[in-house]
């Protein structure tokens, strides 16, 4: 079985899978698991909490790249600054196709493509209006998202991680993960913001329990991914969290806990 | 069967229909009619093109306002300047059901629930998704549409509604549509980014027919309504129609035509 076992490259980190854009994969793999029987290995370093069953492959964020590279994984974007290649995880390899692939949205159209017989990540003809759920999300939450978390995700990376972070998230977003954070009376505005865009998403699900209704698919990952980063970057106790999953009468909250039977910690 | 006319308020114009968002429910409409035996029947004042299927309700744009509450349909935005309710095109009457509603996100999730025998406008348990597709291409291709094709349309409304029509733009987008367009360099970088708003869109569809497969859906309606607002307000001849039409290997040139069966003009 070893030989077919699709390797998951994660982030370093002080207690488990952190990264939003990870964490949908780590949805995908355990429906992998759960439905498929494809086994899927996971590689995160863990510098305070060994994992036996993970393979620490990673143990800084600045060996992304050398990690890639040498797995033939190519990369997905440019550093804004320097215009140089950007090589981002999630990224998988797969031995059983020689697949070797980063990005998420990549990645699980690659799953459902590979594996057709499997149940389907975008069923249903949806994998169009899947992309652009990923896109309406991230269009919807995001830039109000970057600017509150980053400056917390520095206490969730490993501490050998943390400078080159910092570092990089300047060159993305030009901004020092300080000088990201609102203050005063605008930091209750983009608050709120961030609230009206987790109405929107709401607002397109109305009462359904997934977004496809009774059908889980790759949109709940997504929304699944920045729940669950939230949680881990301001801690359960927090305000943050609290609010959070609060909104929009708990929605937030019991879409995670319904979600739990497809994810793998 | 007149008592069972659906009736659908549209704008008036020198020729035809305009507006990309009442499009949408035009195709819906051809979709019904073709498909369920729904009668629509189109209201549209034609100022230079007499039509003796549309009943003539609307000769001013500054009408909508009093046909829409004398019709009961409610207002579905605030005016930024003033605050005050805003009624909005595409709206319905459904004499059947008693229905008076306006935006196409609600009209087209109306006729799916009050005519749910019928072919779906958003087939299989795809509503949220078809909601964030909305989105998704409102924020990839709208800020770039709006400021170069306000101007054109103003040539495209009746002449009794374009000073109507004018002002009101400023004050939903703040500025005259003169000083909305982009000038020298300027235009040309924000032409290249509708072109790449578009590019976005192709990338979800890949080389689909349609946004999900072979399968229409309303999806393809709100792409199709910017695409028949673009060929309208530049016209057939024009360097700006010609550039969309052959964009992404002609495919948006081609989803029109591939959505003529569903459209009524």
């Amino acid at each position: 079985m070893a030989d077919k076992t699709i390797i998951l490259y994660d982030f370093p980190s002080k207690n488990g899978s952190w990264n939003a854009f990870v964490i949908r994969i780590r949805y995908e793999q355990k429906k992998c698991n759960k439905y498929c029987d494809l086994p899927i290995l996971l590689h995160q370093a863990c510098a305070e909490v060994q994992r036996p069953s993970f393979q620490n492959r990673l143990d800084r964020i600045s060996d992304v790249e050398s990690t890639l590279k040498a797995a033939g994984i190519p990369p997905t974007a440019q550093w804004p600054d320097s215009g140089k290649p950007s090589y981002t995880l999630p990224a998988i390899v797969d031995p059983s196709t020689g697949a070797a692939l980063a990005d998420s949205l990549v990645i699980a159209e690659y799953l459902d493509k590979a594996y057709p017989d499997k149940p389907l990540l975008m069923p249903s003809s949806t994998k169009a209006l899947q992309l652009a759920f990923e896109q309406a999300v991230l269009s919807s939450i995001g830039p109000m998202f970057f600017q509150f978390i980053l400056i917390k995700l520095c206490d969730v990376v490993n501490p050998a991680s943390e400078e080159y972070f910092r570092r990089s998230r300047v060159s993305l977003f030009g901004k020092s993960v300080e000088d990201l954070v609102p203050k005063g009376e605008s930091a209750k505005e983009e608050w709120k913001k961030l609230e009206a865009g987790f109405g929107k998403i709401a607002g397109w699900m109305k009462e359904d329990k997934f977004v496809m209704g009774d059908t889980v698919s790759f949109a709940d990952f997504v929304i699944g991914g920045w729940i669950i980063t939230s949680k881990i970057a301001w801690g359960e106790d927090s305000q943050e969290w609290k609010d959070i999953a609060g909104w929009h009468d708990g929605r937030w909250s019991k879409l995670v806990k319904n979600l739990e039977p497809y994810y793998s910690k």
